[in-house]
């Protein structure tokens, strides 16, 4: 990443505007799985899969941000951080999203037991996932913080989703959902801090072009998790040997 | 991974046979991707983008090897693994399998700029490549030596791209494919080795149960490679927006 190919310093808004394109083109609310989990193309069983699957990364969240935590020296950016654990863990056994995202696991029938163990998982879920916290790791807290501004794209996709999967699947109900209603007030408060430290702290042209490649690569940690997901259970639906089976597999209503 | 959840112990050759079933149910030999790639289905660009994304995992094989060499306190073991690095680094420019994989992607008419930057990668590729150096790094010498023993398989999978490419591509000549010549040879020297460490090293029934779960991980690593490859570039043929599209993209010949 040498300096001359980094393109020039822009202003803060710049930059944003910049963020905000890169979401436009690469979040995953383009892949084409999603556009089947919304418009209720799938089935039961892979519904299940998709949900089974994401709780690996929904289970990595505080790990990942107790890795970035690890890494802030200032006492008053750490209070502000850990308030993200607080929302994934909770306060209390069944608490907290973590907790939420396994009463839809629960509500889709899946055995707690299989999802909680990750033994079921397809591979690329788990490397993507596990790629994320290893980048926070070893990457700068600046592209550490800057990998969490997909939760700016996060409430249109959640709207949809919450809309589109009550409307077509009589097995989801609104109280299964709850961990994006939750969601939908988390997401914006926690984008709007890291957007407004991204846009001080990215003060060099290089450190302005990292926080762009920590986006674009966050991005495709979501995205390749559906790539995962489409291959093994859509089409061709051959999925690894040792992943999740859906008890009612057959083919999707419409895809 | 506790003990009681361990399988018995098992003698050596009974753990060899276990490993040998390992492959036979999980190596990619029987992904569907391969199937396309022997059998004559994909077109050029298809092809192209199957070695652009592979050769990451090429490029990463030393960096995987000097992780384990870094860990083996014992010279006599040294000698013998840093072979795998003098392999695929060769003695000069030019040479060593990294060189040879080069070879074939300048036949298929790809740039080497392009290749040799990663920058065209599938998000599923470099996930799944760098889990397998996160993993040697961070499990056992024992766990690291056992991920490499899917070269127990490669000769036969080989053997049957070798031929299938040379009778279905006009694109592929016998010269393009010297890379993997060269692992007819390196391939069963290298596992030859591995499989004989492990069968005397893994001497508790929870150190068998890691060796097959390292086993089962790699064929992972080798086999999500392909589930990003064939969605991105088979069905739906979809593929992450920073990646290589081929110059030639259409419909597979017969896919």
């Amino acid at each position: 990443m040498s300096a001359e190919a980094s393109p020039a310093l822009v202003s803060p808004e710049q930059l944003e505007a910049e963020l905000r394109d890169i979401g436009a083109r690469l979040y995953h609310s383009r892949h084409p799985f999603h556009a089947l989990l919304h418009a209720g193309k799938l089935n039961r069983g892979q519904v299940q899969a998709w949900a089974l699957n994401r709780f690996e990364y929904q289970r990595c969240i505080p790990l990942k941000d107790a890795a970035i935590l690890a890494r802030m020296d200032d006492p008053a950016l750490r209070r502000i951080w850990r308030q993200r654990i607080i929302d994934h863990d909770g306060s209390a056994e069944g608490e907290g999203g973590i907790a939420r995202w396994l009463h839809l696991t629960d509500a889709l029938g899946l055995d707690r037991e299989l999802v909680s163990s990750g033994r079921a998982l397809l591979p690329g879920t788990r490397f993507a996932v596990h790629a994320y916290i290893h980048f926070v790791r070893d990457r700068s807290l600046l592209e550490a913080i800057a990998s969490s501004l997909t939760e700016l794209f996060a409430p249109t996709i959640i709207s949809e989703r919450v809309t589109g999967m009550l409307r077509h699947y009589d097995f989801v109900s609104r109280e299964s959902l709850a961990y994006f209603e939750h969601r939908l007030t988390e997401a914006p408060r926690d984008s709007d801090f890291a957007l407004d430290y991204v846009k001080r702290h990215a003060d060099t042209a290089e450190k302005q072009e990292l926080v762009r490649a920590a986006l674009r690569f966050k991005c495709s940690v979501l995205w390749s998790q559906l790539d995962a997901l489409h291959f093994a259970y859509v089409e061709p639906g051959v999925a690894w040997p040792d992943a999740f089976v859906p008890a009612d597999a057959h083919a999707a209503a419409a895809a």
